[in-house]
């Protein structure tokens, strides 16, 4: 693509010199008093070269952004999805507010779907421990946590109305509008503004500031200059209690939750490691300038797990039960050396050290069936492992799961094994400590070492300067005080730099006894690892969304019908029941149909409005409603599945039975397919 | 009670004087030097006067507080609920947050629960849209909600330190603290203390202070005097995007955000009325000084119904199939006249006025369903009307279902019929018309007062205040209207009062035309009635855990054990399976059954511990786990139900199904019984 892109910007600058040249041969002609003819054949000349030029401009645009069809795709599902209520923006009657979005009746339904199959493939499936934390969070909290200092996205101000922007996107957009549209720049400018595009999270405010000004950037709208970058911090405060002292915020995640109960929770599951906790809830970000729809909003709902383990034994339990999976990854070298992702087995990412543990592993190939079940495609799903700078420095590994839609590669779970990190934080800021045991079956002999500071003798010396000096004795790791040992046994004495004091000062033999002992320990105490699966379940859906979204032909071919082929376990509405015709007796049968509907818990609707057979199953297929029973006699139904447009002929009293087996997941449409007789009458849709 | 707390008063008044006159007896008998023998007498009549005036006390304390065993019982309820991280204050290793609590483990399991259970209850039975809103709203919509000006509490500050407390609080703390311990106190003071608190939600910000100051009620602790009370808005503030001029407020409830989709949701149900809305989420309330535990908590979970109906129609299809429901109700005139609830059948309410409508009674009496399923004891629930001065103004109709726990009666769910007044507000300050239309299946002929004032001649008579009349006269009501047409035609001219100009003017004949005209009209357009029924689901659950809470003596009687009799619905594990002793046969067994368990979506939990049969018992007692499987074969297994402790034997192949069945609620455990073989060895626990 790149090269292809090279040799079309030279072959667009050749086009632009000819169509100069030849312009100024018109010009000559006709200073000259040529020939009328010999003019409009030059003018000829003329055109076809600004034809030509403008064909390579054409495939310019699309070599540099091949963004058009994807946009119509995406209009075509947005404006179904908004149509249908699956979302709208928040507040619409007094104007909205960007990066709210309500989920309407069929998105609500889907999301609830979602979270329900999230329980049952996690939580139940693991026996996780799932917890329901509030999202006010007091301040203390979130220090701990280093969100008050460190959650922030770089910002500028329009310097004349003050109207805010986020500087990386700026100058993203600066470098994505320039590309495709400014086709006078040099093959070196393109590759340096690509260059910008990649570099763009690892700037500093510094650096994103001099970009700014190097390349002119103003305010969007007013054109007015911009101030230099500066971090804003994402998290929504606010007080707690009417004092107006105590601040918090609303939760930026909802792990910290997990975190401070840690020992709680261990002690709940026995004082056994490991364990998985869980927690679903929303989550806020008081994003600067939200866009990019359901995938950058300022609140949303998401699903977490942590997942402790004893850092020493990364090992899984079933692990193998996902060894063999094969799908897209997408490791560090091969991002590092500009390959693509490509199919792996996930037991050989794992045995080749690719992927740091099995446990992570595990966490992975659970996360690839969720996904896929719920009707993500495979083809579109990738697990990207964070470059060395992209993860934060006590993370052992990391690796998202992105899948592409029409905005590109879109990270929906990180999962990371963030060390012991967080507890420690918890621990050191609370001074209470989340720590496990491993008890040992029989006490350990241990040899530990032991620095005894003298302290008559360092008061004597030292007086009040006498507790620096212990502490700073005291605070020697086991490589320095053996050191000091082997000094003061060989030389009597020995200079000792105390941090607190910013002086060497003179220890005697006499003044500390360093020495090695050996103990018997009945457990090893330790800071548990936690390993986190993350879910951004508003992305997810999104995601969803688009890869269950198609088009197809009316019966007329007169226009294209919109479809979601969403699987049963998550579309929204189950089943549809409608009577062929107005008429007393089938209306009868379709409300028995819903009362059994009802009683087996399959969400379903009655549709008894007089629209003609086709507009109605149009209608269900927008909403994704996998299967529609259509009343057409008193004894037996016709039962149509969504995508093939297959129909079936079923007794009345089995109906819902058959919609509820193949809605759970008990039988397979084939196999209903296959059991009962077919129907292929005109009361089709096509 | 109240009879007898007087005359206790009086009891314990007399006993005193007796008590103060055998004293100064004796000290008369001391000081006339009496015989020893005779002083002895007199101090024995004054000690047993003495002893009988603490029992009169102590009888007066129970007879007005009535707490001692209420406390005792939720001591002990709540120490098993905290321990067993059925819920926990939140933050707790940094010293927890008033008002915020987590859910643990089987905590969280009930909530979902009880919100599955009330999707389809609710919104899977009557087809109800749901919705999911963000917990961020911008002011305007509470603004035209009302919550911005009103949704506040009294507040007064300690003039010194500056805590804050609730006024209320203060003086119901006073009264409450008073009555059972200040036995100095005259019956007519004890009347005046219980009107206060009476009272107590009526009074204003003028009045609380008032009594506050008559009482010298000071701040608790400090002692330090108090300011008056001042309103405190109970919405946590935010600000919405970095700019700082977009307030928000984390939603003090669910409902606006149906609201403000009204119109959409309308067109969603095919511009059909009635139909209903719903929401589950987040709520939050700073509340000034939040108690009680989880009862009165900083942020919440609701479950909230918009049902919208014509208000000219509100007959409901299905009232009929609640209508013979018999329940506790206490209406307006039985809390008026002192009476307590009494049992009534729904449907007489409805049809004698007691309930305001058909809606309202079905909601009522589906309400009623919903908390006696989950487990609410039918005997400590009562649906109480709101008396005249609780409901809003623009309410038709409110009763609360308020259940008895340790607390009292509190109110857990919210029915009320608002009538137009959310949908007009959000009209009115959105300009954007929440309204329903009846088309009318022929054109309607209807009479309309038409003014047409003559702009030529008022202008003439009024110059520069034409448009004030004109707008004046546009804006008179029908009656007004006929009144000036009937004064025009007999005198030809009348006075007429301009309020933007705040004089009268004279109007003549020929400056304007009032007719009536007949128009014919295809719809009627109106605002819709709301019904809503607003769940508070925290509540719900703190009642249910009282409700289920109970202890019984252990096998040997030497200790109390904790029960929650959950019902299989609600019961946050279904069951345990544990191998009778450790064996590696029958844990594999057990592994088995597990598995079976999980792919039949049952939660449960193995316990492989060594520890004896009877305390792994009293364990899943105290998490309310329904049922227990015992592995004591590799052929059946024994499964013991909670409450009866029965057990019966099961083929290890048919375990899982038959938990499954009699927690789906496909069966009896009575109906269990009757059918299999029944186990009595030495492996129960009693």
């Amino acid at each position: 693509m790149a090269a292809a892109e090279e040799s079309l910007r030279k072959a667009l600058a050749e086009k632009q010199s000819a169509v100069e040249a030849q312009g100024n041969a018109v010009r000559a002609l006709k200073a000259a008093k040529a020939a009328k003819s010999e003019i409009d054949a030059a003018i000829e000349a003329l055109n076809k070269l600004k034809l030509e030029k403008s064909t390579i401009e054409k495939q310019l645009q699309a070599a540099v952004s091949g963004t058009d069809s994807r946009e119509a795709f995406r209009q075509a599902a947005v404006n179904t999805l908004e149509r249908r209520l699956f979302y709208i923006p928040s507040f619409k009657i007094y104007g909205g507010v960007t990066g709210l979005y309500d989920y309407g009746p069929p998105g609500c339904a889907i999301k609830s779907n979602v979270l329900a199959f999230w329980r049952q493939h996690f939580v139940l499936e693991e026996n996780m421990l799932e917890v329901d934390c509030p999202c006010v969070t007091p301040e203390v909290v979130l220090k701990a946590s280093g969100h008050v200092d460190k959650f922030t996205d770089l910002m500028v101000k329009d310097e004349k109305t003050g109207t805010c922007f986020r500087a990386d996107h700026l100058l993203k957009d600066f470098c994505n509008d320039k590309l495709p549209n400014d086709l006078s720049i040099s093959a070196e400018k393109a590759a340096e503004l690509k260059h910008v595009l990649a570099m763009l999270d690892d700037f500093s405010a510094e650096e994103l500031g001099a970009k700014i000004k190097e390349y002119g950037i103003t305010a969007p709208v007013t054109k007015n200059p911009l101030s230099d970058p500066y971090p804003f911090n994402l998290m929504f405060q606010t007080s707690i209690g009417p004092s107006g002292v105590s601040p918090g915020y609303m939760r930026p995640e909802t792990a910290q939750g997990i975190f401070v109960n840690f020992k709680d929770l261990y002690y709940y599951n026995g004082n056994k490691l490991p364990f998985s906790a869980a927690q679903i809830g929303q989550a806020f970000r008081n994003e600067i300038s939200p866009r990019q729809g359901l995938l950058r909003v300022r609140e949303f709902t998401l699903a977490e797990i942590e997942h402790f383990v004893d850092p020493e034994d990364k090992s899984h339990p079933k692990y193998s039960e996902v060894a063999n999976l094969e799908f897209l990854m997408f490791p560090r070298e091969e991002q590092m050396s500009g390959q693509s992702a490509k199919r792996i087995c996930l037991g050989d990412a794992v045995s080749k050290g690719i992927v740091n543990n099995e446990t992570l592993g595990y966490f992975i190939g659970r996360v690839y069936l969720f996904l896929t079940r719920l009707g993500i495609d495979k083809e579109r799903l990738r697990f990207r492992q964070h470059l060395a700078n992209e993860m934060a420095h006590y993370a052992a590994d990391c690796w998202d799961a992105e899948i592409e839609c029409s905005y590109g590669w879109i990270e929906c779970v990180g999962i990371a094994d963030r060390s012991a990190y967080d507890l420690r934080a918890h621990s050191d800021k609370s001074g209470f400590p989340l720590v496990a045991a491993e008890k040992f079956s029989e006490p350990r002999e241990v040899e530990k070492l032991v620095i005894a500071p003298v302290k008559k003798e360092l008061g004597l010396a030292f007086k009040g300067n006498q507790k620096n000096v212990v502490e700073a004795l005291e605070a020697m790791n086991e490589k320095e005080a053996l050191e000091m040992k082997a000094a003061l046994e060989s030389k009597g004495e020995v200079e000792f730099f105390v941090c607190t004091l910013d002086k060497n000062v003179v220890i005697k033999k006499n003044m500390v006894s360093i020495s090695k002992e050996k103990k018997k320990e009945h457990q090893r105490v330790f800071t548990p690892s936690v390993i986190e699966p993350s879910f951004g379940i508003g992305r997810i859906i999104y995601c969803l969304f688009e890869h269950s979204f198609y088009t197809r032909p009316s019966k007329d071919g007169d226009e294209q019908l919109n479809v979601f082929r969403f699987p049963p376990l998550v579309a929204p509405i189950k089943c549809t029941v409608f009577p062929l015709v107005q008429n007393q007796q089938y209306e009868d049968v379709a409300k028995v149909i819903s009362k059994s509907l009802t009683a087996a818990g399959i969400s379903h609707k009655i549709d008894i409005t007089g629209t003609s057979i086709g507009k109605r199953y149009a209608r269900t297929d927008e909403l994704g409603v996998p299967f529609a029973i259509t009343v057409d006699s008193t004894k037996d139904v016709t039962i149509r599945e969504r995508d093939s447009k297959l129909q079936i002929r079923v007794d009345v009293e089995e109906a819902a039975s058959v919609i509820k087996s193949v809605t759970d997941g008990h039988r397979t449409w084939e196999d209903v397919w296959a059991n009962f007789p077919h129907h292929t009458s005109g009361s089709s849709d096509d």
